[in-house]
């Protein structure tokens, strides 16, 4: 049952009132002026507006162009904020003072909801990570000897991280072709997608400090939608043995609305038994927390055509242990900081989030419902991913959506 | 000859008035009041003071906190301060409104001079790149086939970059021992450094948008000096196949000077032969434009002892190419970005910027003078990185130092 709630909003809506997602929004009266909207059904309530005048720090929290300064306030205002939005929504005595501050959310325009300190993205999915190394590396071992050790990540552009919506020029750069020695330049052949969940962390550490696995919920906000766009033919020739950096630099979006973590206890499972022990700092299965995978069902359209469906559920890793193995080495975090999961695959074909999966590095194309067929993006396609999760009481969380088009490649001199 | 100035500098000052380096600094009577100062001899000149009430843009860029609106002033902004500062210096006339506001170097405490926004970490030193090689992959190829055709590079994390004189926590992490199936957990036994260059980057560009090697010079404002900070065991267990990740991500420290790339003109020469085939984004042997290799000597001391003397001009890769290359995908450029050129190593063992290339991973120790022997850095070691380049008329350009002391690990649970 859905908590009861003035506005009208109906009891599916993936945007109840048990999961109230925090954006970013301008108008069309005041383009310049962003603001921190909270999404409830139809709505935008404009957060800022209702506590203007407030004399707590709730007024400067909500008033801010960004999230990030309530991403470094943590968690205690974390839980407070949620416990006010709740209240101002369901309690019919703050209508009169609400009501005028809700918005139609197809009257606003959504922004990058926090400014990007730090962004890590991890290869947290083994049924990901087994079918790239099967498909780069034929005849060897599919996962590399770390792999059920740590959750491997580096280091993306946080620079270029941007809202869904925000259309992708097809990045050049050197490919190399199979069997040539020397490389040649020129748009990407092989543009592709990878449907991730994102973690949006409150902040700072202390520089040397780790965060312990037990102190994940202090610095994990909520979650967004991640499509990590990937060229892979830059990627594979530049990699080794350094990483992706070319291949992945040009373009990373983003969900608008972050899902507050809080919204999510009703999809927390227990993550797939390990086949390796954990360290002692990575070991989360002694249950003494609540399980920490989380049951969000990912949704990815090429083309308004659903070409995968896959599960997180089925991920390895999960975000406790990447955010306590990405500072196991005493790097800090700060407010802004994002680390997403990396592809989400699930066992299944029809569950993997990557086109180099989907089609076998192109050698299975998809047939497309147009009768066309993909191996990977054309220019015009518009890829997008959404996402839902149980709520409490039977409600769904929804995440929205994270939605690019691919532009062609520029002209190069 | 020096520029005449009336500021009572030595002639062989490597803070001459050609030189003029921009930092951020604090009094002890103001010490959260950071503003910029620019080192002239043995004084650092509060440049916003000397500004203040101008009813230009001038006062605005240089009262900030950071370099960082300067920064996303862009090329002709830098010329007008950089000119308008040889004035204040040079020109008698100035010298009642600015002697004043000339503090003793000694007084001050500097901090990181602009706020890091992507950081990314280049692999330009081919000696460096094939000693390395030998050591991680004995019996294959030295250096991997990518590596004439494109400067390598990862991102780094631009949230643990730190100021000279920052302390660093030796990291712990994952260690697999040779021979071992699995890894343990434990404080770093292999900590590095790396001497290394770094690129301060205006901005912004647009996303989609390269920047061509000829506009190199309009996006990078300056150049300081780089501690990559290394644990070589946590990175050869990490590394493969997604690159560098918890082996640096714990510090990287930078020196508090930002050398103007405008006072490096005599410093100019040619980089080494190219062996392959450029593609064109990356042709810069054209004569067209002054030559972007740079003669920056480096000497790195370990507790007080010079054990390398790395020579930058012998860079294979040069930060024009560094530039074009990490742009041609349409990656945007931010006001405080990032960009190191790697460990600078030269042809000869005394020229090698690493610990790993000096003792060939420990098995040729260095003797130190107080008779101890160095594998990698024990705790309490200080590292200290100088450099120094021909300026114009015979002066000196200094870069100062990026110094860092190691400290014990933390106690984990």
């Amino acid at each position: 049952m859905a908590a009861p709630t003035w506005v009208a909003v109906p009891d599916d809506s993936p945007f109840g009132v048990r999961n109230l997602p925090y954006g970013v929004f301008t108008t069309a009266d005041r383009p310049r002026e962003r603001r921190i909207g909270v999404a409830v059904g139809e709505y935008v309530l404009d957060a800022g507006a209702v506590t203007a005048g407030r004399p707590d720090d709730t007024a400067a929290l909500l008033s801010a162009p960004s999230l990030n300064p309530l991403l470094a306030a943590g968690r205690p205002a974390w839980t407070a904020v949620r416990a006010l939005l709740t209240d101002w929504l369901t309690d019919p005595a703050h209508r009169p003072a609400v009501e005028p501050h809700l918005l139609p959310r197809t009257a606003v325009a959504l922004h990058l909801p926090f400014e990007v300190a730090d962004y890590v993205d991890f290869y947290a999915s083994e049924h990901h990570a087994t079918n790239v190394g099967r498909i780069f590396r034929p005849g060897g071992e599919a996962l590399p000897p770390n792999w059920k050790h740590l959750p491997i990540g580096y280091h993306g552009r946080s620079g270029t991280v941007v809202v869904s919506g925000t259309s992708v020029v097809r990045p050049s750069g050197q490919r190399r072709a199979p069997g040539e020695a020397v490389p040649d330049f020129g748009p990407s052949r092989r543009l592709d997608v990878e449907a991730e969940i994102g973690f949006v962390v409150g902040g700072p550490t202390a520089q040397g400090t780790p965060v312990p696995l037990a102190d994940a919920e202090d610095h994990v906000f909520g979650v967004c939608l991640v499509n990590d766009w990937s060229a892979r033919d830059i990627q594979a020739w530049e990699y080794v043995p350094l990483g992706p950096f070319l291949g992945k630099s040009f373009a990373t979006s983003v969900s608008p609305w972050v899902v507050p973590l809080d919204s999510l206890d009703a999809a927390r499972v227990a993550p797939p038994a390990r086949d390796a022990a954990l360290l002692p700092y990575l070991d989360d299965l002694d249950g003494s927390t609540p399980p920490r995978g989380l049951d969000i069902a990912l949704e990815m359209r090429v083309c308004g055509e659903v070409v995968s469906r896959p599960p997180f559920a089925t991920m390895y890793w999960t975000y406790g242990q990447m955010l306590a193995h990405m500072t196991v080495n005493g790097a800090s975090l700060r407010a802004g900081d994002l680390f997403a999961s990396g592809t989400v695959s699930g066992p299944e074909r029809a569950q993997r989030g990557a086109l180099i999966e989907l089609t076998w590095n192109g050698e299975e194309p998809l047939k497309l419902a147009d009768g066309t067929e993909r191996t990977y993006l054309e220019d015009g396609d518009e890829v997008v991913i959404t996402a839902t999760a149980p709520g409490p009481d039977g409600t769904r969380i929804g995440f929205g959506e994270v939605a690019g088009r691919v532009v062609a490649a520029r002209a190069q001199g």
